[in-house]
């Protein structure tokens, strides 16, 4: 059989995630990695030829997007025609840079710009016959699926996307931005008493602030006020205001020590009736490396986005338009034999 | 917009409540109900046409199988070439009796004998230009969708289904055939310490007798021997020996009055690793009616069978060849704005 070539684009937790998923597929291989910084990474990546993004080699079957940060992947503030040109489209940022060249995956996951980024994506993508599977990865990703699923077999339900007990990436960086702060790890929890509320069918109306607390492990500078630290965290509007917030100071070795995991979790919880009967369903997973769960299910995503292509499906696809066979190593007769 | 013109095959548990999930999808309508005994069922249902076996009106755009045992679906003694006839389709059972002449959706649950159905009902429907979703439901259905995924995103993990707290009605059947016995309702219950160690992911090596105990409430004639009766139940290789089992007898009244409902549940597990930190899967649904909930899933199959059929694409599909948004009402700019 023939393997599926895949190439990693931005070397950072989620693409080294990525380079060990595919090690554990004997149906892909990775043939190569694209970043900004070759001397860094070759000095990680021994095997497999590193380039930058001018010298890459187009013989790949998929290339998997693992840029550092959002804007990485689209920083478009949204001319409505994409432009023809690749330096243009390069502007755009890597999504679309890289969807004119090869079949990509991404994890792009600023929800509320996912419609901007499947237009530029699906407009590059069918202009030269590439298929782009965007938005892959948890949440977005499965948890999408999940609740457009539970949407449709349960009609008029109610749902409910809990996260954690995990580590939030964003809101760590945000507190990294305060002055005086050198380092933090912020964690999400789901309230219980909420969760138990919606797993008990009451369909309660819940505020963001009543569905998740946060608790941020800081190292600050010495001379910091640490009063003015916490009180700058408690007030930052969206991140923090109106979330029961705990903040624990600790060392820097502290923190490198216990909380240089990546876990997460969350659940999605769909709640309605059949008739005037309850009707529950309930998607949760819980990773205790965050980056390398992801990666997984975009490795198995680049395999769906491979086998569209083959069948000249063009565009851009999410996770719920892609069959879910197409995600698996195995083949159609074992699939029916051994898993439904 | 034209509404998804739907028939209901069979009136038993399931038919009706496809017609009562039908009355919660404004975008589909009932337009027929096809029975053995239409004289029945027309007492039952006033505003739709009732018709037999013969004598069924064309216009369907898909035909929602719901007939009450696994054999009328389908009951081949397995001849490798599907008979060309529509007679000869018709000894075949339902499934591919209706697959010459509508798109269908059925809950075909004979694990071992899926692959076996999937090649008839695919025949008939590519002969016919039709579509057949087929083993729809939650399991098979969407238990194996998730099972299929989970093991693609967590490669080498381990998978754990358990069902229940919930009625059996294959195991309440197999109780009242027992001499002796008037009425019986089997409730199946997962064993709580092996759910528990699934979820702490040790991946345990489980006995069917470990995962599951069985409830078995018997109404038995007042001259029988209740002690014979539960010798024989207990003693039932496939259904009741190995597992602990637990019987109590009931009068009639007590069972109609406290086990009149039809509540079922179950939840797939995947455990594994990515590199090496543990990962896990969980998808759990509860129903308060089994065969509404059900319903709920073959209606939204329903839709997305006929989505399949405008796009040409004849044959046999499970839930696992068909992309999620396909089940669901709303278009894809709704989705990709409200559910990513």
């Amino acid at each position: 059989m023939k393997r599926i070539k895949v190439a990693i684009v931005g070397f950072g937790n989620l693409g080294r995630g990525v380079r060990r998923a595919l090690a554990g597929c004997p149906d892909m291989e990775l043939v190569q990695v694209i970043t900004r910084d070759p001397k860094r990474v070759r000095r990680e990546v021994k095997n497999v030829p590193v380039n930058d993004f001018r010298s890459f080699n187009r013989e790949v079957d998929v290339a998997i997007l693992c840029a550092g940060s959002r804007q990485d992947l689209f920083n478009s503030s949204s001319p409505m025609r994409p432009p023809k040109s690749l330096a243009a489209s390069s502007r755009l940022g890597q999504g679309p840079f890289f969807a004119r060249l090869f079949n990509t995956v991404d994890s792009f996951d600023t929800h509320a710009r996912i419609p901007d980024y499947r237009h530029y994506m699906n407009a590059y993508a069918v202009m030269n016959r590439r298929t782009a599977v965007i938005s892959a990865g948890w949440d977005p990703g499965t948890f999408s699926l999940e609740r457009i699923m539970a949407d449709a077999f349960i009609p008029g339900s109610h749902r409910y996307t809990f996260w954690g007990p995990g580590v939030s990436q964003g809101h760590s960086d945000a507190v990294r931005r305060i002055p005086g702060v050198v380092d933090a790890r912020q964690y999400t929890l789901p309230v219980r008493s909420a969760v138990a509320r919606v797993r008990r069918g009451q369909n309660p109306k819940l505020k963001p602030g009543e569905k998740h607390t946060r608790l941020v492990y800081v190292v600050s500078e010495m001379a910091a006020d640490r009063k003015r630290i916490e009180r700058e965290i408690k007030a930052m509007p969206n991140y923090f205001l109106g979330y029961r917030t705990r903040v624990v100071f600790v060392s820097r070795a502290r923190l490198l020590i216990e909380h240089k995991a990546f876990p997460h979790a969350g659940f999605v919880l769909t709640s309605g009736k059949t008739g005037s009967n309850k009707a529950l369903i309930e998607y949760r997973c819980a990773w205790e490396s965050n980056p390398e769960a992801t990666a997984g299910i975009l490795v198995a995503c680049g395999r769906a986005c491979v086998r569209l292509n083959i069948e000249q499906r063009y565009g851009a696809f999410t996770m719920a338009d892609i069959p879910p066979a197409y995600y698996s190593p195995r083949d159609g007769a074992e699939l029916l034999k051994n898993f439904m």
